[in-house]
């Protein structure tokens, strides 16, 4: 089967789309003809930490597609069924970090940019029929990420003010969506106009630049809760912008990582800063049943076919899209 | 009457034993006449903020006495009652953070370094009976503090482990007694051989030196919760030494306010970072039933005349003291 795979040297030169062997499903484990696939920032961080290997590694997390095999004591899915990833591996029960052996699909086991994967049998679920194979493809990673940050760790409720810096990312926009279909009051950031315009159609309460003075533009209004994906370069402007007792989820960091921090402003203000990266299975079938029922479709920017893996992650570096980055695998 | 009050210069240069006029308490207010006072980092914070006025101003935030008059509609105390002052101020059910308008005792208001000090009547407290005088009048500040720190925000459980960096102070002391009493695992450590040891006939179930090798002094057992009440000094060994979803709980930084984190790991982690300061009315009065049922006594220093206030300070600027300095302003 044809998959892009991380070889010989790290960073983006590694990447190549080439043969590689198709694998069979083990014990609770099925394989999954792919649709679709999704880009992540991950799949950035993977190639500049990883060092290649032989074989080579197929990396991606995020992909939906069809179960075409299944491995001995599998009973949840089978074959012919229209299956989503759930790319957290190990992770099952709800807890307050992953267990040891926590692992995301993509590294150290092969991942979805590829005509098939095989998953452990409880990382498949049923693809919500709403979504088109490209929706279903794209959303996982970044889904299950906004919803543990927004409802397990930031517990938003109905009427609570939240700020979302940086609203370009997919991931952005699925915080986005969700805290508006969770009644919260929303308002986002970011250096293009064009991003802030759609950002208010997908109905953000308000969306200013990220250059601006944020007190000026928030007009003094505190804010509950900052979900902050960006890192340094929008840190300490989230963390000014708390209500007393107010909370931030952290959870990227491609913007930088060291952040300085006032600790007498930060107790005497009684703030909480809560950090999330993913979520366990139970959060992710929590997460499909709150997509399902307020309707949400996952923004999506381009899909390429995968042999054009190049472009897609040269528009991720340069920050250019709205929504989702994607790859279709399989002519729809 | 006699007061400590704070006029002329900032700073302790500024502090001065003098006659001062007594105040009349006026409606839902009561006056005490006080037996013991004591002595916080705040007292030493309020005299390098604090621009002197005129009438000057009498500092001090915990103090133990006799209500000696009541004003108008009092009703939850009586003159004669032996009292002890909750010294926050405005500050009633329990909340994420204090409403707006809420002060400690001591500036802007007239506080404890007196022979008299006038209060609202809800922060007049029945003295727990088990406690001498020099005890109650050392313990709301700290007491207050660490209750709120361990509990409310800490969500301390029996069998959690907590490490206490920087034991010697009052309010640390008062956090190893509470965690103690709790069922908590508690490890501590201090520059100072003797207040390890001290810490160990405390109940600490390790003590270790401070500038040691922490991961080797705790052998790689990782925290649930740490209380950070040092600063800049220790917060960054704090942040390590915390297990996957830990959580550190910060209310000092009398050892620098500001402090670097990485961000990556802190989410990778799934940390939490907690500001906390002080307490509500609530926290108060189950913090005066936690340490009645556990018949905890805070843990005395030295006790001076209030005239001798200047070496009462000397001390704690040299971090000399172990457990809480007071003040005795009516012979007991």
């Amino acid at each position: 089967m044809k998959a892009v795979v991380h070889a010989e040297k790290t960073g983006l030169e590694g990447l190549t789309y080439r043969e590689i062997e198709e694998m069979e499903p083990g014990a609770g484990e099925v394989r999954i003809k792919l649709k679709t696939a999704g880009l992540n920032h991950r799949d950035l961080f993977v190639l500049s930490r990883h060092q290649p290997t032989d074989p080579p590694l197929i990396i991606g997390s995020d992909g939906a597609g069809i179960i075409d095999a299944v491995g001995e004591g599998v009973t949840n899915v089978q074959v012919g069924d229209q299956v989503i990833i759930n790319p957290g591996l190990g992770w099952k029960e709800n807890s307050d970090a992953p267990p040891s052996g926590f692992e995301i699909l993509g590294l150290p086991f092969h991942g979805t940019f590829a005509e098939k994967v095989v998953v452990p049998a409880e990382n498949a679920f049923k693809k919500p029929e709403y979504l088109t194979w490209e929706e279903a493809g794209v959303l996982s990673l970044g889904a299950l990420t906004a919803y543990r940050a927004l409802f397990t760790r930031g517990k938003l409720k109905a009427g609570m003010k939240v700020l979302i810096p940086g609203i370009g990312s997919g991931v952005a926009t699925l915080l986005l969506q969700f805290a508006k279909a969770a009644g919260a009051i929303v308002y986002v950031t970011s250096r293009s106009k064009e991003k802030c315009a759609t950002a208010l159609k997908l109905g953000a309460d308000k969306a200013f630049d990220s250059n601006e003075d944020w007190n000026q533009a928030l007009d003094g209004e505190k804010m509950d809760l900052v979900i902050e994906c960006v890192g340094a370069a929008t840190f300490n402007k989230s963390l000014e912008q708390l209500r007393p007792g107010g909370t931030i989820v952290t959870f990227g960091a491609s913007a930088g990582d060291n952040v300085q921090i006032n600790l007498r402003s930060f107790f005497y203000g009684q703030l909480n800063l809560l950090g999330s990266t993913m979520g366990s299975g139970e959060e992710y079938t929590e997460m499909l049943q709150f997509i399902e029922t307020h309707q949400i479709r996952p923004v999506l920017d381009n899909m390429y076919p995968l042999d054009q893996f190049a472009k897609a992650f040269e528009r991720m570096e340069k920050a250019d899209q709205l929504g989702k980055i994607g790859f279709v695998i399989e002519t729809l």
